[in-house]
């Protein structure tokens, strides 16, 4: 590769492209002709004024996002968010949860700080292999909203289907499949998501949320928990990230420039298949995951024992490819292609799946 | 300048050292032969290890922490911290706030959500032109902690002593002071800054927090206001600002490079004085801030009317000077020196005004 870059596998933060780094660097010293690095901007001058602009409008476009939505530039990763989500919908105050891995269970118990808090659905029963489907979720219709994780970064499972719920609003963890294919996204109440997979640095939430939903915040909610003055003032209630917001702006402009989301799903879909085919072909390597819930964004896999993992672990990072030993939750392999990571990445990721298989079969 | 870059004296998000930017500039697509960008680094990688570690223990150095405080990277700004430091601190259900500007007064306002909070000290009859000294202050011995705010960015004042409290511990925001002199750390119980202004980038806020003082959050605290996790954690909870905090490090390595926090002081104190003598000794310019009560960091002067105010402020912008107009609640000029603004900037600043003193008296 080249650069003397590596490919990164990553689960977060992540790789970014190429082309987003080196603007980056070019602009580090002086952007455009304004005398100063874009972290040294006040974040009320023009010059700044014009980059969160411009990246608002871009997520707005790139995403299809309707007028009624505002798109809020948040600190504190998603872990915030499973506090400030209870925290700002629970009127009735009850929500249904529904738990499809790690994260998702984390959002549940902070939930439970604020109200009644329903296991709505869950896939723990076959260690989180499975995105439960329609039937299987127990809906409340007077929950205040629906809670749910699209994309379960450690086992690998991906929503397929967005589900019915009665016009309770959906409230979606989209961390580590944002951007990664088109998303209707007047179906949810709340989509958010941090920004170091798919969208740029640690450091940066998004959360696009439905007007409606914004206002009703609990008397105690600390006033950066509250989505209701950060939405009034345009994500500029305090400084905002601001650095991390122009990283996003250039990803952004990237996704654009290939040709949006539609691009970036087939681009993922054949990155994808080629991994999934290789491994159901394999009588070495297993993946748990069931077929239909497969997600785009993480691999999981693993070789025949533990000790050949950690050998695969060990021989990948030396063949130039990183992090790809599974989160220790789950063991075995995984490989995280999100948006930035190239095809050929994940064909020099196969060649080598293959030379280990011969040597150790 | 250099690299035509401009002298800018914004509060903040504000100037970084050249040699930090260059330095970011160099390692932006392949950090140190790890094939990566910071950005892209896992954060539980080895080679992230390194730079969070590395980081601390230069903090640590720098301002001589003593063992029993943690240093956090948390975000949210110092605005979350107004929220954070009640939730975490009222025990017995009352403190002590000295309100000495906008910021002060702002965590007046939030902490009153959670708790009995009493206007100990205040500078408001004189338009925050002052600090209130020792015998000014109401203090309660009883009061779970003492707030104050270390350096008024808006109005140009800053704390010289700290107060006696008989023991109840003092939070001080030094979000426009920190690392600009050294301070006794031990005289403190929670010191917390945003990055934006001497130690980086916006989207990390630095919390140095006696470990007596962690772990009694209250039930409702979500789990990222509460400093117990993050500490227990060492502020890898979740994922932390990891560029953020890289961008500090280089920041504390070219102060250790500089010599440390005395040089920055007389650095400060030199550059402060070249103003403020400049300013005492003009029948044209005034400054209202009390002299002993001086910030070195944040200047604010006017100009005869509110027209030449507006013109000095147009001027000094073609001059190559940036953000020099005062905030709207004060009006007039402002010049924020930190710790990158150089002799050479301040130096053209007095010639320009001068000139301007001279055009239009």
């Amino acid at each position: 590769m080249a650069e003397n870059r590596i490919y990164n596998f990553s689960a977060g933060p992540s790789m970014l492209p190429l082309e987003v780094l080196k603007k980056a660097q070019s602009q580090m010293l002086n952007y455009e002709e304004s005398g100063m690095s874009v972290m040294e901007m006040s974040h009320r001058s023009k010059a700044y004024d014009a980059i969160i602009t411009k990246t608002q409008e871009r997520m707005r476009s790139i995403m299809n996002i309707p007028d009624n939505y505002k798109v809020l530039f948040l600190q504190g990763g998603a872990t915030s968010q499973f506090s400030m989500v209870p925290l700002n919908l629970l009127q009735k105050g009850t929500a249904d949860y529904i738990v499809t891995g790690y994260f998702a269970n984390k959002a549940y118990a902070e939930a439970k700080k604020y109200g009644e808090i329903v296991l709505a659905g869950s896939s723990k029963d076959a260690d989180y292999s499975y995105i439960p489907a329609q039937q299987e979720l127990q809906l409340n219709k007077d929950a205040d909203y629906v809670y749910l994780c699209a994309n379960n970064t450690i086992y690998g499972t991906e929503w397929k289907y967005v589900p019915e719920t009665n016009g309770v609003p959906i409230v979606a963890d989209m961390s580590s499949d944002i951007l990664s294919k088109p998303v209707d996204v007047s179906k949810f109440g709340i989509i958010f998501a941090g920004a170091q997979k798919n969208m740029g640095c640690a450091g940066l939430t998004v959360a696009i949320v439905r007007e409606d939903l914004i206002g009703h915040a609990k008397d105690f909610t600390p006033v950066m928990m509250d989505y209701a003055p950060l939405a009034d003032k345009d994500s500029m209630y305090n400084t905002p990230p601001t650095y991390a917001i122009y990283i996003l702006g250039l990803v952004l402009e990237w996704i654009e420039q290939m040709g949006g989301l539609e691009v970036m799903q087939k681009r993922n879909e054949e990155k994808a298949k080629l991994l999934y085919d290789y491994l159901d072909n394999s009588a070495f390597y297993t993946t748990t995951v069931r077929r239909e819930d497969r997600s785009l964004m993480n691999v999981t896999f693993r070789a025949p024992n533990a000790e050949l993992d950690a050998l695969f672990a060990k021989g990948s990072a030396a063949a130039g490819m990183s992090n790809l030993k599974g989160h220790r939750a789950v063991g075995g392999m995984r490989a995280s292609i999100y948006n930035a990571m190239p095809l050929e990445g994940v064909q020099t990721l196969i060649a080598f799946m293959k030379k280990f298989e011969e040597e150790h079969k």
